[in-house]
């Protein structure tokens, strides 16, 4: 059996934790594209982001991949219409797996949804939590990804600062919101800062994790029709009847797999990194975010 | 007599304190390009920077401009030799007139640099200093841009960061430090904080109104030369030797001339913005620096 190539693409590291969680479940080569001259996409348009993602996964496409992942909210949010109508290969984004597993564990049908200013200022979340029947507040934290690429993961200032979003988050959400979506790829890294702040009673959904239950899904559904690797069937964003495994497993944040779990059996999966800017600096922060080192980095320039 | 056009060219908004120090000084026709498309130019390779700076470089030039300020120190550190030969006008950088400021205020002849990422592994303002007989520590200090691009000019978060901050650079300076240079141009808009926190016999020196009062010697003596608008002489980044009047006045911080002064006598300024990414935010962030409403801001899209 072949194994599936599955690419990958986010603004920068911050994919790197759904990187992580696919490759904990699925033997696969992963191609992971991160376009860190140009990062971040969290600060521009919709039709910078839309355009830079089309570069990317033309780019992925040209490396033979058979399914994309767009490990990015932001460009999830903004440009996934366009780049399904740009791709040849089944694309899964990030916000749809996350917003259906908030809708597994909500009792209450109200959520709270953290993310960058242009995630929440495209409300993309927002809607697709209604999709599911879930009222949501969403609320930017600007200096979330600074502070993990600073490295403070554990330390007063990021836990003071997220006291004062969440603050600001829980006085605005609609009455008993009892889940917190972490719409940022970059927000598993704190996630243990923010369980000690939230109520135990509210649960943290991550989008990394659910998404890369979603590709396993896809993956072993296409996988048990067609045995030797070929084109898989393409496919709209997954829904939540399409994973009735959703609520399961590693996706309630605190369960992100370990990086011993993630990078063992290393003879079925493979990895190849692709980067547009510092491939120094990528190694450094990639190796914080796996977990382990980080070789196999290619710098490639797309113009611009 | 013409106004003299002058280019301002920034990653972002953080030029906007140069603009504005210039614009408390000097009657002029401002043409300012932020490439917040592309930003923070502080995580970028030295490579990435160039091709950028140049692409603006030639952007501005074409709208006809007299002269050219490198109102962002990472572009400056990294690029302005390559921003140099590829321009047909003069060329002013932050970097140099920082320097040569802390040159005329330090007594011990020895000083801490807090700038970006990207500036400090340049160490562009340690070999500046160094020319001008004082040693540096250079203190990258990544936190810093995303607070104050959150508002968060006086808040006790930014105080938590900025004490560690400059403990730890404290503690690696050379012995007798007692300059400290703002070498970021996001980094005026927290002086009053920074003032508070380093010790009273620290001067603190500011390469944005450093930069200004340059610019106003070159346009000054070449008016004085050249009554009428015309090419001002090819120049390379100016000398201490070539201001001799640096020290006085606006550079040291805490003395950033107020927004009424900067935009009075509005007939002998005006003001023209180009960004690469949206032009709402832009507006909204320079009406922060700027202290006053800003419009006639247009997208120009450089490609990439």
């Amino acid at each position: 059996m072949t194994l599936p190539r599955i690419g990958v693409f986010d603004s920068g590291v911050g994919g790197l934790t759904v990187l992580k969680a696919m490759a904990a479940q699925l033997p696969a080569h992963y191609l992971y594209f991160g376009d860190t001259a140009r990062l971040p996409y969290g600060t521009k348009s919709a039709e910078t982001v839309a355009r830079y993602a089309i570069g990317a996964t033309k780019f992925l496409e040209a490396q033979n991949i058979d399914l994309l992942v767009i490990a990015c909210n932001t460009a999830t949010a903004l440009a996934l219409a366009d780049i399904k109508a740009a791709a040849h290969v089944p694309v899964v984004g990030v916000v749809e797996p996350g917003a259906a597993m908030a809708a597994e564990v909500s009792k209450n049908r109200a959520a709270i949804v953290i993310a960058t200013e242009a995630t929440v200022s495209s409300h993309a979340y927002r809607n697709a939590l209604r999709q599911h029947g879930l009222e949501a507040h969403e609320k930017a934290c600007p200096l979330f990804v600074p502070l993990v690429e600073e490295g403070w993961i554990e330390h007063p200032v990021t836990e003071q600062v997220a006291r004062i979003y969440l603050g600001e988050a829980t006085a605005q959400a609609p009455a008993g919101a009892d889940v917190l979506v972490l719409a940022c790829t970059h927000y598993p890294l704190i996630a243990p800062l923010l369980r000690r702040i939230v109520p135990a009673t509210m649960e943290i959904v991550d989008s990394a994790a659910s998404t890369a239950q979603v590709v396993r899904k896809m993956i072993e559904e296409n996988l048990a029709s067609h045995p030797e690797r070929s084109g898989l069937a393409p496919a709209t964003e997954p829904s939540r009847r399409a994973c009735p495994g959703l609520v399961e497993g590693t996706s309630i944040s605190g369960a992100m797999p370990s990086a011993s779990a993630a990078m063992s059996s290393a003879a079925h999966r493979t990895f190849r990194f692709y980067v547009t800017d510092s491939v120094e600096k990528f190694k450094r922060l990639a190796t914080r975010f796996l977990g382990r080192q980080v070789d196999n980095v290619e710098h490639v320039d797309l113009g611009g």
